[in-house]
């Protein structure tokens, strides 16, 4: 699977970097995490097909996390779309959906399913759930929890023991069927350990530091808001953002394995600064940068 | 003066090609003519100041026209934008930006004052003038004529004969008033020729070729929807829009002094069959390409 970061920019664009979107493409669906203006544009850009997206969540109703929306729907409509698009938003997104799909003239080709999103709410998809939860910004707003759904470890050893053989049987089991052994029902939990662990994401969307992020976001990839450096946190207070350092103190403190810092505040020319503070509390850290891509596998995520 | 193209594709974007936009600056103003997403990222990359907009013009309700509007205005008000916006659009226009001004969350901080346009509709700025032309697309849509202002030639020849010395009285004739010389007054008209040319602008917007173009490009840089090349006739004339060798013509038949190609679709990765088919027609001709910038002079359009 493949995380792209398609806008990483504060409220206002600069020439490099856009308004908040993030992609992850899992199989053949791609999810679309925030959707500010120009999306669309950086989709295409990064060579990311909007065809393929299936749903959209909006973590709240500030314009750069929203405004790329109107576009991008009617750019699928353009090219023919017939499929549902589901779109997760909070509570008054089916007002936000009447006014921004009022705009411009056009035939809308597909129908737009609207899901409202709380804490806690999830979304099951094909190897994967989404969760909700909520994170604490100026107006209603929630973090992403991506996590790949995955069987239990198969204790090898223990079904050896209990005289089942390699093959059938053993998928059975991982099935979560029962198989018989002789006159004797062995059931999947004999043989099945805990849970094995997949690809995690977490993104915190426009915050404050918050117990919601820190208790989700555990062997992680954290993408977290990172507007300011620590030398402004008065401004990411007044602005209910968090700074580099707040950041990287939710990924030490909630055990993530990378963090990203995004939204980042239009001022800062280069992220020296904000890379050099935030190291100093939790080291694998990187700033996000528009049209990065980063590839997840699976298995580095076991441990 | 100076000609701004910011966005230059047709319909969907490219990573070199954005929404539909072109900014003019005259004087202290910066007007802008169509506002496609990502036109805010395009102003902010071209070093071009949004906060000195007072005067967009929507020539017609496609989104790639049309839908970054929400996202400028939200800008601006991030900025604190106290002046009054005036907006310019066809019928409908009120409805259009009841939906748009309700789209997120955020406080506006200025007026937004809306003005419906019709063929023949005049706006008087400092220095200059617009007007919007109707045009031939497939909803309703304007062209725009941007004129410079000039006096009247004065004739220093009609003037000395006249008697008239040199300083104060033929600042005073060229303002249009009297001057007395003895007994008897001399009139502007007495010493004043014809309009002085200034500059001139013609946007197409998106078209067929049309006779209200024609009729209003001569002697000006014109730029014309060039969203096919003339082998893709059929796919103008379905699509109301225009061929580069068509928009030569209109070039050719309107005596522009220069057009500049626009609106171009996705499909092509290289301009040069739009270039070299519209030459055979019209030598001055170029294709707009985004953050092109076309400094523009009073003298030059003196002939």
């Amino acid at each position: 699977m493949e995380l792209i970061f398609l806008g990483t920019t504060a409220a206002i664009p600069t020439s490099s970097r856009g308004h908040s979107a993030i992609a992850i493409k899992y199989g053949d669906e791609i999810i679309l995490w925030d959707c500010g203006e120009g999306t669309q544009r950086q989709l295409i850009t990064s060579k990311t097909s909007y065809m393929r997206i299936n749903k959209i969540f909006i973590t709240h109703f500030h314009g750069d996390h929203l405004l790329g929306l109107p576009g991008l729907i009617q750019t699928m409509a353009f090219a023919g779309r017939s499929e549902d698009l589901h779109i997760y938003a909070p509570h008054g997104i089916k007002d936000q959906m009447d006014r921004i799909l009022g705009i411009g003239e056009y035939t809308l080709s597909f129908k737009i399913r609207i899901h409202e999103i709380f804490h806690g709410y999830e979304v099951e998809g094909k190897g994967y759930k989404i969760k909700a939860i909520r994170v604490e910004h100026s107006i209603p707003c929630f973090g992403l929890v991506f996590e790949e759904k995955k069987g239990r470890v198969f204790l090898v050893e223990k079904a050896k023991a209990l005289g089942i053989k390699p093959g059938p049987m053993y998928k059975k089991l991982q099935r979560g069927e029962k198989v018989k052994i002789g006159e004797r029902w062995i059931y999947p939990e004999d043989v099945l350990g805990e849970k094995k662990k997949g690809i995690k994401i977490v993104y915190s969307s426009d915050t404050r530091p918050c117990e919601n992020v820190i208790r989700s976001c555990e062997n992680s990839i954290l993408i977290h808001d990172s507007t300011f450096d620590h030398d402004l946190l008065e401004n990411a207070i007044e602005n209910y953002h968090s700074t580099c350092v707040e950041a990287a103190n939710v990924a030490r403190e909630g055990k993530a394995r990378k963090l990203f810092l995004t939204h980042i505040s239009p001022r800062y020319k280069t992220v020296e600064k904000l890379l050099s503070q935030a190291r100093e509390v939790f080291r694998n850290v990187e700033v996000a940068e528009d049209l990065m891509r980063i590839k997840l596998k699976s298995k580095d995520f076991e441990r």
